[in-house]
Formats: structure tokens, C-alpha cells, sequence
């Protein structure tokens, strides 16, 4: 199996990204790596011992703060672009960016395309429960607007990939909503808990966003819009309580003192928070897999990333989500 | 002055209720506390000497699991229902409880009602910021749908009590969002970004749910459906990250042993996550200032949020908002 991975995006490229693919590379022998980058910056970081992997050179890159579908349209030559193309092209099983998002998820839709009958292509990131089991939450912004129909999808989609790739039996997924009621939520939300309801998946209804990270489900379902404020303020109020925390064991000497001692303890908390180890965040409903890595992904992120979409290759995921959403369209 | 409260609401009553109300009885001069639920476990909690509170009998109350409409239609003789008629009939000039949620805002939206011009009240709790600051957020979750004039009465409304109650001139006004750029979030969102920028008040554009608790903005409006999901993910998140500090610091005997040297300083930290001291979340667009304390109120908690209803009153924040409204309608 060949991955394309964009050596450019993110924070710490290329050498996080170069440095997780050969690890990769050293641990799963069936994987061959195509890395396409500025070739200047990416051959000194490589083994010459290694012969899976191969170098795309190109100078163009997308850079973050890039309007993403102008980007997509005008930078043809970007190591994204080109990364997508080969994919579309079927030199490459699977892709990898760390780069702007809304750009990789533009090429994803331009470029590679979308599974027939699906309408909506979904963000889908794991994100870390207090069991360290993690739950997988889509869609967290792919689309500002979403039907029924699409959450529907969104929730098919969510739970073939926990089965598959995750490996939970028959995983049960949640709805994301202001109460745990069958009644509960805006228009879109009843009837979507109605529309779950009669999916061949195991629908346990509505959860509410208190119980997120107690792992109420394995699978959480929400609207882009909803979703993004849902993954956001994770994000926010984590950090801001970490900060709190260190704030508070820091303010006086003795204490100051004590928290050195302690310091190991939470980092390794502060590590278990960091869900670089569950993989990117995939977008599912394209024709190919398309993987988001953190933009401040190091290179063992990126190894869990490649890992992620070896998986996702391996376990034949899209073809298995593109019968799914046929059987339902079907019924 | 004088305000009904329903001594029979959360899960302290009667006495945390009445504990609060005796401490702003000796707190301020200007007060006369009206305790409305069974006065045979009411009577004995209150010290003979205080004359600035009287009971008012009533052997029904309002659960916690009551469906709130029904509750508010069936159960005439409840304690919250006899509050807000008090309210109504201008027997006292704001309420609180820290019952049932939803059976409060039926009863003050079918009770005392709305003022005029408000097409829908909005649940405006104050939040917790690192810098001690805090903010207002509305709504999060009196409706579960929003247009976007509903949304400029929120952020109308916001202003006007983040400046006379929490004493902040000109107070910033963020609209929750996926991103901080102007084409933002979904048609409601992108609507709103217009008509908020027209609107007099300090607005400061979109603010992305992971800058809530850095004190992004003074005040932060939201339909009820993401303010809730807003809402609901800091307090599970915080809570979870708590817990994981806890496992972290206590998950070994060296570990055990330094954390309780700790424990003084833990403990004022999560006392200033608790977001009491701030009051309790108030019904913003009824006749009367209507205020829901949380559930879990002990008497300090009731205590600020007596505090809360009186400024209110006294910086009559009602009439500020009605004029308010009916000068952005006229324009």
C-alpha cells in the first residue's frame, strides 16, 4: 500500500512529518511512503537505507492562513494539491496533510471527490475520554449547514469506521443535543433523532455535551456548526484549566516546591489529554482517505496518523461506507 | 425593596435558601425577603429577630423531573408558580429559585410575561474567565430555535446588564462562532455578523468557542441551541479535567502524600471555576427580573444571587432593556 503525504503542512514540517513516516516505515513492512515536499529540505532528513520511500518534489505549498478554495484553484503546484491528485489518480491509497484544513478539505472535494450518494463529506476527529477509550465526533466543521439526510450519513460513516478501524463491536452512537429526551433540541435535531432511530446502526439517542468526555458513545453525531463549538470548547476549556492548574500549584514557594515533584505526574496527564495518539481527524465521504494531522502534530502524531490510515486502507473502509450509504438509500 | 423567593427549589432546600436570605437581610438594609414553600420546615431555620422576612405557605412544589409546562399549568398552589404570580401582581420586585429549570421559564414567560417587543427570553448565565472576570452568554438554551432579531435581542439585553449590573463600560459583544472572520458559520450566524455590526452596541465580531474562558468578550451571544452545547461542554470538560488531576495526583503513595500539601490550593482553584459568586443565570426579557440559581446552590450561592437580583432592580435594568429594545425596533 502507498501513502501520499504532504511534507509541508504544519507546524513542525517537514521534519515531523519525514521523521514520522520513516518510523512508520520501520514498523509496518507493507508501506511504502511518497512525500511530496520541497526536495532540498526533505532528502537530508532521510536514511539512504530506506527504499520505501520516495520524494514529489515541489516549491509550492499552501500556507495556513491561505483563503482555502482560492488556494485549491490557484496553487496548483502546492505539495497539497499535488498530494491529492495522486490519489485521485490511484498512484497513492490514502493521503496525509498537517496543513490548512479548509484547504484539504476543498482539494478532498475538488480533487479526489466524494462517494457516490453521499451529499456531505464530514470532519471526523477522535478525541480522548477519561476511560481512554476516545470517541469519534462528526461532523466538527466540514459543512456550516447541515439536513437530516446528512447527519444520517454522518452517523453511518462514524459507525463503520469505529467498527472497522477502532475495532469496537456494534458501537453505540450518540446524538449531540441539549438533553438526553427524545424531544429535546431544534427542528433538525428531532428529526433527526427520529431519522436514527429507523438507521441500521446502533443509535442510542441523545447525549448531552456534559457527558462528552465520560464517554457516554462511541460515536457522536452533530451538525458542523454545532460540532465545531462542541470540539472548540473542549479544546478551550481544557487548556484553560490546565493553565489554572499550574497557576494555582506554582503561586507560593512551597507549593512551587511540591509541583516540581509533581511534574512527571502531569505531564504524563497532560499527554493522556493530547489526542495525537488516536490519529488525525478524517474526512470521510471522499472517494479515498483524506487524513487531517494536528497542525502542531511532532512526529510521533504523524506516525499514529500513517498508522491510522494504513488502518483505515487495510480494513477496505470506503468501499465498506460507500455499501452502507447505498443500503440505506436503498431501504 | 422586595423579592419572592421559592425556598423549596434545588438540592438544598429549604435551608441553604433560607441561610442566604438571612446573610443578605444582615447584608443590606434596603431588603425585604418574601420565602414562599412549607413554612413547617421553613419557620425553624429563621432566627425570630430578623423582621425584613415573612412566609408564605404552600405544601406544593415544582421536581426536578416534572415536564416543566405541565408542572407550570397543573400545580396551581406550587412554590414557584405562587413566586412569579407575586412577581406578577407586583407584590415584589424580582424572583428566584433554584428549581426545576424549564417549569421556570414557562412560569415566567406564562406568568409574568414578556416585555414588550422581546419576541423570546434568553437564559444568561455568567461564566467563569481565567482572569477572574467573567462573562455573560446568551442564549444558552430558553429556545431551541433563534432568528437572527432574536439574536440581536440577546446581544441587546447582554449589553445592557454587563454594563449596570456587572459595571463594565462599554461592554464587548462577541457572537459565538467557528471562526473569527466575518462570512463565517452558517446563514443564521452570517445574518447576524450584519445586523449585530448595526447595531448600538460595542460589537467585536465572531469569537471561536476555544477563546470563551481567556475573556474573549464581555458578553457572548449564541441561539439556544449552541449557547447550551457551549455551556454544557465547558462544565463537562472542566469537570473531567479536575478528575484527571485528581487520579493523576493521587496515583501513587509519594504522589498521594504531596498532593494533600496541595489540597488547600486545589481547592481554591476549583472555587473560582465554581461560578456562583457570579449569581445565578438570569431570564433576560420578562416583565420582572426572574433569576435561576443552580440546582446545587448552597447559601453562598443563594446569597450572590440575591445580591444579583437586587442590583438589578435597584440599576432598574428592566425599563433599560425595554427602552433599548423599542429603539432598535424604531429605527
Amino acid at each position: 500500500m502507498k501513502l501520499a503525504i504532504d511534507a509541508m503542512g504544519g507546524d513542525n514540517a517537514p521534519h515531523a512529518i519525514v521523521n514520522g513516516a520513516l518510523k512508520a516505515l520501520e514498523t509496518f513492512s507493507d508501506l511504502e511512503i511518497e512525500l511530496i515536499g520541497n526536495e532540498a529540505q526533505i532528502a537530508p532528513l532521510i536514511n539512504d537505507q530506506q527504499d520505501r520511500i520516495s520524494i514529489l518534489h515541489t516549491e509550492e505549498k499552501i500556507e495556513a492562513d491561505d483563503e482555502p478554495v482560492r488556494a485549491v484553484r490557484r496553487k496548483k503546484n502546492a505539495s497539497m494539491i499535488i498530494m491529492a491528485e495522486r490519489v485521485k489518480n490511484h498512484l497513492a491509497d490514502a493521503c496525509i496533510s498537517a496543513g490548512n484544513t479548509g484547504a484539504l478539505m476543498a482539494a478532498g472535494l475538488l480533487i479526489i471527490g466524494r462517494i457516490p450518494g453521499i451529499e456531505r463529506p464530514a470532519l471526523a476527529p477522535t478525541l480522548p475520554t477519561l476511560d481512554g477509550k476516545g470517541f469519534v465526533m462528526l461532523d466538527v466543521g466540514a459543512n456550516a449547514e447541515a439536513k437530516r439526510e446528512h447527519l444520517q450519513q454522518y452517523a453511518i460513516m462514524g459507525s463503520e469506521y469505529a467498527e472497522k478501524v477502532r475495532g469496537i463491536q456494534n458501537p453505540r452512537i450518540g446524538l449531540l443535543n441539549v438533553g438526553t429526551e427524545e424531544k429535546k433540541g431544534n427542528e433538525l435535531y428531532k428529526q433527526t433523532f427520529d431519522l436514527l432511530s429507523r438507521s441500521p446502526i446502533n443509535f442510542i439517542g441523545n447525549v448531552e455535551a456534559r457527558d462528552l468526555l465520560n464517554g457516554a458513545a462511541d460515536v457522536i453525531v452533530a451538525d458542523g456548526f454545532s460540532g465545531n463549538i462542541a470540539l472548540k470548547t473542549i479544546e478551550g476549556t481544557a487548556l484553560s484549566v490546565f493553565t489554572m492548574v499550574k497557576e494555582t500549584l506554582t503561586s507560593t514557594l512551597t507549593a512551587k516546591l511540591i509541583a516540581a515533584l509533581l511534574k512527571p505526574k502531569l505531564k504524563e496527564l497532560k499527554k493522556k489529554m493530547n489526542y495525537a495518539e488516536y490519529g488525525g481527524a478524517c474526512l470521510f465521504g471522499l472517494r479515498a482517505p483524506v487524513i487531517k494531522a494536528h497542525g502542531s502534530s511532532d512526529q510521533l502524531a504523524i506516525f499514529h496518523t500513517i498508522s491510522q490510515a494504513r488502518e483505515i486502507v487495510l480494513q477496505n473502509v470506503i468501499a465498506t461506507m460507500e455499501d452502507a450509504i447505498r443500503n440505506v438509500k436503498e431501504e
